[in-house]
């Protein structure tokens, strides 16, 4: 309790009016936070026009122009390249167009995909079997709770037709704690995930990822016999991402579950804070190492330099300067 | 550069569309980030008043009531004393306030020190020669730069009339970059403290802490006679935090300063964004276990459950489940 324990009483009784201000501090950074959420949801409306654009452009519904494909980096590379060098690159892009012809991808292939597997927090969740599913996924949205209603955020995953479900959106939402706890007003600090919910997903039969059957050889003791008994058992998926553990209504998790929401919450906050927004850098890479910027020290711990004596140099040539 | 090195060209324009796309989100978050400043300032507002309460009681400028100093720990505390014990601590209670009104201690002496002392990032930074200076620090308030200005916040630090030096109030500002850089836009992730000044500290003779003097004794190179001579050096203090190390023109720092700025970064947002907002948490020591939530883990490094299988038990008594 820090070098304060043992405070005269009139001392302490001044502590704790300290302590009643901070209270109603707490209330006011509630309503500040209220007021962000309302420019947060503000915000994603002016951005939703470019996500959609994006959107379009991966999934080929829109092509876009010479002028808005545009992009600097390319344009300085092309003024560094010889004239030898120009005649050769101009022969293998010649080259690669005919290949490339025969191909003719649209959009973006694999656009989702592609960030999922650039992302350590994301392609943990990936199982080789997601992988075929995942291509069909089109587009990530957020969506927030209507002012008056409890906070919370839903990310939408937007698939195109495909074999393996029926459903074209999976949900998954996060409810948020927007507000101090009567009974611990200081441990508020701002909007903070507390549950979720998932989706039902419609699975083709046989093709649900998320479950796998498994053999099991059993003998009878009594008669020694042998029998095979299938059983239908869970299997990693980030599709499993859809079920989230129940919390009971006892509130007590086991640990592992425990583990496993702690995870989801910090994927959901990822998913909404980063991947949505700046999806197309997760893509190329080059958000990735921009990601340790993102390591904020709200801490204690700094190395503080003990600053060593800058002793000046004696110029006086006749003192030998070390005796 | 992630999976997608060696793109058909057809999909590397778009993609070169969706990374134009990208620089108007970019410009459109710098709007955003503007707006919550400008919220931050409204609440800064709404907080000043309780934080001037809490400097007035603080330094004994106004004694809160009864009731401004009713805590409900406390009253809990009270319930669960036995008659026996609540005799005992009458007694010792009334032994203490004889000695205490010998005492009369005013306002919450050594308040800011001891919150310095229990924090340590701060208490790093804290010689034993500048305690008896920051006995007399009664406030530290954060002012903004006004809108239309560069985005910059101030720390105030507010003394009481004392030995050591005659400003009443020691500055440090923070400059901040509140927009993307047009040649990286990429790089920007909200307002980030790029630079900062200090003051300059009227120091009474002799009592300057960030000085001291040593001798030195020095050898005649010819003679071979000794001579003893005085110089003054730096000396580590938390007062040299009011001159940081200044960039040069050409932008380029010492190993050692960068150090030394980037500590200060840290400090400085620490100061504003939590000590100054929340200081009797830090005086009591309830805000310090705390400070392991606000490790915000926006990285990708997840421990993953992998998922064991959850085999149910066969319930056939019959079979043993082993073979």
């Amino acid at each position: 309790m820090g070098v304060q324990a043992g405070l005269p009483k009139v001392v302490k009784r001044r502590v704790n009016a300290l302590k009643n201000l901070q209270v109603k501090c707490a209330h006011i950074e509630a309503k500040f936070y209220e007021e962000v959420h309302e420019l947060e949801r503000k915000y994603a409306a002016l951005y939703q026009p470019l996500f959609d654009k994006r959107s379009d452009i991966v999934k080929a519904a829109y092509e876009p122009t010479d002028e808005e494909c545009e992009w600097k980096a390319d344009e300085e590379e092309e003024l560094t390249v010889s004239k030898q060098d120009e005649m050769k690159e101009k022969a293998k892009l010649e080259e690669e167009k005919k290949d490339e012809e025969k191909e003719d991808p649209k959009g973006i292939p694999e656009f989702w995909l592609t960030v999922f597997k650039n992302v350590d927090l994301l392609s943990d969740m990936l199982q080789e079997h997601d992988e075929p599913i995942l291509k069909h996924l089109q587009d990530i949205k957020v969506k927030f709770s209507d002012p008056g209603q409890p906070m919370s955020f839903t990310l939408e995953f937007h698939f195109e037709p495909n074999d393996f479900f029926t459903n074209t959106v999976l949900t998954k939402t996060y409810k948020m704690r927007s507000e101090p706890d009567e009974s611990d007003p200081f441990s508020f600090d701002g909007p903070e995930i507390m549950s979720c919910t998932g989706c039902t997903i419609d699975w083709t039969k046989g093709k649900n990822v998320t479950l796998k059957t498994i053999k099991k050889k059993q003998k009878h003791k009594g008669r020694g016999t042998v029998r095979t008994v299938t059983k239908t058992v869970p299997n990693d998926s980030f599709f499993n991402f859809f079920t989230p553990p129940e919390v009971p209504e006892n509130g007590e998790l086991d640990e592992d579950s425990e583990a496993v929401l702690a995870a989801d919450f910090e994927i959901g906050h990822f998913i909404r804070e980063r991947i949505v927004p700046r999806a197309v850098l997760y893509f190329t890479g080059e958000a990735i190492e921009d990601d340790d910027d993102d390591y904020d020290e709200e801490g204690e711990e700094a190395d503080d330099e003990e600053g060593e004596e800058e002793a000046d140099e004696e110029n006086d040539a006749d003192y030998d300067p070390k005796v």
